[in-house]
């Protein structure tokens, strides 16, 4: 596992000096043994998670708990000793769940079992004293046109496409279905549906409801059905029962309510550049979750990685040569305004922003990242996979990067995501059991020197297309 | 992440055809896609995993659990239309923990405070009613000579070197560790000290104690002192307490016992080559564990997914050139009898074995493989590599394979260890928490997957060595 012969013949043809190359590689590889350790040995990511997780808990745009977070991680960063620490407006969307949902299916008047099931998010409530129909279950949004209005007017639409076991991606498993979740209720209503149940996505056979964001697009009021996700057990147990006896009714009550937009902040603190201050490389996590369990995975070990990556470069006294923030965001849950804030005030200020980082994708051991770039770029972060390798990190691959990033994007930035093992994120995703104890301790630090690591050398090389504007 | 390219490189300079290479690889490719898609979709490893662990338990080598789980297997493995299933009689130790083990550290007489112990695999009882003695703290085996049996004599030496948490490899931090567990008894007594208490091997702080094997050596019984582990935050209270309080006392009391040798067995399964049938590649796992938990990730994991690798076989129509065998070891944690009576008897008939692959290293992520073997066996192996990358398994380095199958080892077999992702292993490892819901069913099957689909690539191309031999 020893890196250094490869090192060593890619520096070469990268800097075209061995003296050099050799000072360059030991260097680097030294620095990321020393990040490593200190992520390991005095991280403080697993501790920060603990108070966000534990203390405050689940943190839905617009709730208090969403407000205890933004100062509380103010607060830490401030204790950090950055060169600033400060507060970004940005209103958001309020959504409550209300009064807990329940829900029964009931095969004969009286004769009822319960299913688990939880509100969407963003979903409006069940008329005044629950709703209760016959039920249509189809695989897909596209089942809906064949079956047309005939068939599902007046009914709940119960859409059980599951994630495809045999992805070995989850996240691509996941983007095979969350259609259903997102537009389920939206396209049923056309068809004159009177509410929806989605079957959770999670791989895994189990009871916990899995919440997430869906839309209404432009609809009207009166034409916006109630929409519940139900737990993959509950959807087997609901399919069978409907293939036994297709006029079961399904009944589901739900509280949900929207509220006006509330005052939020995105949190930001910043290592100032020495050679660059007015570039800007930006490593961040998405600080509100949804309200089921206490966002241990989603987001709060981004948060925390990211935190973790200043507190890092402090500890160990690197001093970049662009401006390094960390970026927590709020609102990518049910919104995404804390992300379009960021990037629309990076635009007015002018401010340069040559390359992000998002960690969302779970506190699970890292494996590596994801990239949107171009090819001069990949090809500079490719030569740095040897560097990464006594830490088991393999995965460079171009592909998408995070949500929250995502509008800072034009043809100079490098976007970049962590990638960790993804086997059980869906596990715990949107889900109750999104707890502290889901995470481990030394996969999260892991993840954190991952990421500290890459922010290190993009930081010290420079990417491609900076150079290129430098150069102008 | 498309492989193809660079196995078609690959494999024209290995095949020295393109045409040729361009089939044999769409060949292989999609026969690892088949095999991950039924171990994913049709796998049975984790409902045996769950009848191992929740129904069977702990199957320490001579218990009932033991012997249970050796009818079982045997019973799962005949449903699968292999071509034999054999039991290979082999005598095992027989321990017993008996009475839950207790222990507190007393502070003045009368103020005590409870400690998490369990005894170490092989230890003698305490004395009847207890032992309680001064302690003295150490940091390994070495430091006993330099205090001498002056400050050891008649104390309970503390053994407290914690694992290495920068190790990225967790097992090149346990292997740092464990000769105070093995060993640290015998030596200690050396020097007069009366019993032994062992940090447990787990980098997590928690209260789990951990157990696992010792020796005395060839001491007389009347110099065997008692030794138990003691969890990471009971060590850490204790090595706390002692800096206030060095002549504290601790007392713990245990009651094990060792009883004559057993019959037990290791259960193995064949699917009979049909171009080699006397040529052996054997997967497996070992069938015992410790009797805390109940064995799921070490070593339920490895035998259900050694037992997969056949069922994925068979249920695929795949008919090996050699013969596949599938071999559970009865007694890897303490004594390894049945790794040894394997060997001995594949020996003494002469059996060609050409190919071991074990994996024992629990039921998480795979990432890989590591192997024990030559130059040109390992040169051919990384060929592969490119098969395994839409699987997200990176990790093919030279090194151990694993406990059962090592006394296979000669010129000609090459050896190998399925290496999961190693971070959370030893939060479980020889403690009451490694249990069923510690092991996801994805990942367990990923890594069944990952076995069926070298086996597959080892049974295809045959070992290098072998092709020497066959050249005679």
């Amino acid at each position: 596992m020893n890196p250094k012969p490869q090192l060593l013949l890619l520096a070469s043809l990268f800097f075209g000096g061995i003296a050099f190359s050799q000072n360059v590689n030991k260097e680097d590889s030294t620095m990321l043994r020393t990040i490593y350790n200190t992520a390991l040995l005095e991280g403080k990511s697993y501790a920060w998670l603990d108070d966000l997780s534990n203390t405050i808990g689940g943190r839905l745009s617009g709730s208090l708990e969403a407000e205890k977070a933004v100062q509380y991680t103010k607060e830490e960063l401030e204790k950090l000793g950055l060169d600033k620490v400060w507060l970004q407006p940005v209103m958001v969307p309020k959504w409550t769940r209300g009064i807990p949902e329940y829900a029964y299916i009931e095969t004969a008047p009286g004769i009822t079992s319960l299913a688990n099931i939880c509100a969407l998010g963003g979903s409006v409530a069940t008329p005044d004293g629950g709703l209760k129909a016959e039920v249509i279950e189809v695989k897909g949004i596209q089942e809906l046109a064949s079956l047309g209005k005939d068939k599902i007017e007046g009914k709940i639409v119960f859409y059980n496409r599951p994630m495809e076991a045999t992805q070995i991606a989850t996240f691509s498993a996941y983007g095979g279905c969350v259609d259903q979740r997102y537009a389920g209720a939206m396209e049923a209503a056309k068809f004159g549906a009177v509410g929806v149940i989605v079957r959770s996505m999670n791989l895994r056979k189990d009871d916990y409801p899995h919440t997430g964001s869906m839309t209404y697009g432009d609809a009207p009021e009166n034409k916006r059905i109630p929409a519940c996700a139900i737990s993959t057990n509950g959807a087997d147990y609901l399919s069978s029962a409907l293939k036994i006896q297709p006029d079961l009714k399904f009944f589901f009550n739900q509280n949900c309510k929207v509220y006006p937009d509330v005052q939020s902040y995105n949190v930001i603190g910043e290592i100032t550049g020495t050679e660059f201050p007015n570039k800007y490389m930006i490593v961040g996590g998405h600080l509100d979750s949804w309200d089921l369990g206490d966002g241990s995975h989603d987001d709060g070990a981004g948060c925390v990685q990211s935190m973790e990556v200043l507190q890092l470069f402090k500890k160990i006294g690197y001093k970049p040569r662009h401006s390094i923030r960390v970026v927590l965001f709020m609102n990518e849950e049910n919104g995404l305004r804390g992300g379009n804030k960021y990037a629309e005030e990076a635009k007015l200020k002018q401010e340069e922003h040559v390359f992000a980082l998002e960690s969302d994708a779970g506190g699970f051991t890292p494996r590596g990242f994801s990239f949107d770039t171009d090819a001069a770029n990949f090809e500079q972060i490719k030569t740095w996979e040897p560097l990464f390798k006594p830490y088991l990190i393999h995965y460079f691959e171009k592909g998408g990067s995070g949500a929250d990033i995502g509008p800072l994007k034009n043809e100079k930035i490098v976007l970049a995501g962590l990638r960790p093992d993804s086997q059980r994120y869906f596990d715990y995703h949107h889900a109750s059991n999104d707890t502290f104890d889901a995470v481990n301790k030394r996969e999260l630090e892991l993840g954190a020197a991952t990421m500290a690591s890459l922010v290190y050398l993009m930081d010290k090389y420079g990417t491609k297309t900076e150079f290129i504007s430098i150069k102008k």
